[in-house]
């Protein structure tokens, strides 16, 4: 549905204002991973306003799958809390646009889909535990293998709200037995990019019946002497929203996020730390 | 080599301060497990000076099996960080008395076996993260059993200084592939009464062949869909101190533990959380 080939810049872009605007004249259109270390990307989803409410109490009610970071006035297109100088019909390398719950365009501006009741919504993504996860010296074995993370929809079902409903889908990471408890102690400070595991060791208890096969990415290997380790996956709001066949909606295209100007860091959930005994 | 028949108060007593009065007495002399809920404990190792420094970075270089939390100063039996009222040497309900690494008393009053030059050493103690785990919710199986925790050697060495040495101790709690993600961020937070698993799900890779027969301690029942999990443990320190047959040297009877002034809620590691994404 689109062409990757066109000229793209010799050098990666810096700064998350730098990818925007690059995003913007359309000299970016591919995936951002690993654009802008130390800087969090977010998953988009823009619905007409009727069903805006619907869709933030449904993020609300499934904080692990759809951790909601930001969300627009309606009719405007900029995430004051993420990005106040951002646009997001213009700021992401390439988007896909959903009628009735079709796959209808790919394009890289969705100012033409755009409507003066459009509500978006900026939901956290994995890439910065990821990157938290690497900094402390822990592997992440799709990116080892240069392949994308696997994921898999399980049997655990989110809470419905109007439309909106449908499995958890999940993501996997193997880990030893000793570097699975830094996994679960990183990835518990971010709350707001999925937080910690869902489950540990054994894919049967979710209906997943064989890890060589993830329903979305691809496959990677796991030893026998280690665990299979499971996240929400941000998946899950696409899956639901595509369920709901609303008449349009617009997400990103799997990859290309939204580049925001919050650092990783400033999604290390500080008071956490002060719930353990209460 | 003691006689728990002798009577003992009716009532449990509630605050810190009163457990350590009955236990000057004489009045307690059984073990302190649930007493004064909410206090930290610490297991207790006493030593001649001359032993001290070396016991010291022994505890410093193992600090997941031996977390001190305190130290007193030679010949003052005073453990002023935890309790300034009290006296290691009376305060205890039950002591070990150790001649060249052979038990040769079990009194309920060290003072006769007091030196001018001895130190004592305190160091945190599974309750605390026992008791965060039952308030978050979470079982811990061999308090509902009834039982003591099961505790098995390993094949990891401790780092050894001067006369000590030895393998690590650890003690098991199961847990559901839900449950460990609660229980690894919970006693995260804990690093001074041994924090963090060690290790998850594969109890062969620490040379431990049997879950069924532990070391130290009683066996619990493990699931199929289960976990066993391992963290470090406080018999790790009376291994090596045993090992290294000292002429004299004094602990805490098992289970009898030193009842603190500090709350369980004050060991928890407040700046941790500001190292993640560092």
């Amino acid at each position: 549905m689109h062409d990757d080939s066109k000229s793209q810049p010799d050098t990666q872009p810096d700064t998350p204002a730098d990818i925007r605007r690059l995003c913007r004249e359309a000299a970016w259109t591919k995936h951002t991973a690993g654009l802008a270390p130390g800087y969090a990307q977010a998953n988009l989803v823009i619905l007409p306003q009727q069903y805006a409410a619907d869709f933030r109490l449904f993020c609300q009610k499934n904080p692990k799958p759809c951790p909601l970071l930001d969300m627009t006035e309606p009719g405007q297109p900029i995430p004051s809390r993420l990005a106040p100088s951002a646009d997001i019909r213009t700021d992401l390398p390439r988007y896909r646009v959903w009628q009735d719950g079709e796959l209808v365009d790919e394009p890289t501006d969705v100012t033409p889909w755009w409507q003066d009741d459009m509500v978006g919504f900026l939901i956290g993504c994995s890439f910065t535990f990821e990157a938290a996860l690497l900094n402390d010296g822990l592997e992440v074995r799709h990116l080892a293998c240069g392949t994308n993370v696997p994921m898999y929809r399980t049997t655990i079902e989110c809470e419905t709200v109007g439309p909106f409903s449908g499995p958890m889908v999940v993501s996997m990471r193997p880990y030893s037995p000793q570097d699975v408890v830094r996994a679960v102690e990183i990835t518990s400070k971010f709350p707001q990019v999925h937080g910690s595991p869902i489950h540990i060791g054994f894919p049967e208890l979710l209906g997943i019946h064989d890890l060589a096969r993830p329903d979305y990415g691809d496959a990677v290997p796991v030893d026998d002497l280690e665990l299979p380790v499971f996240w929400a996956c941000g998946v899950t709001p696409q899956a639901a929203l595509q369920a709901a066949a609303l008449p349009l909606a617009i997400t990103h295209s799997p990859g290309c996020m939204f580049v925001t100007d919050v650092l990783d860091h400033d999604l290390i959930a500080i008071d956490d730390c002060r719930d353990a005994t209460s």
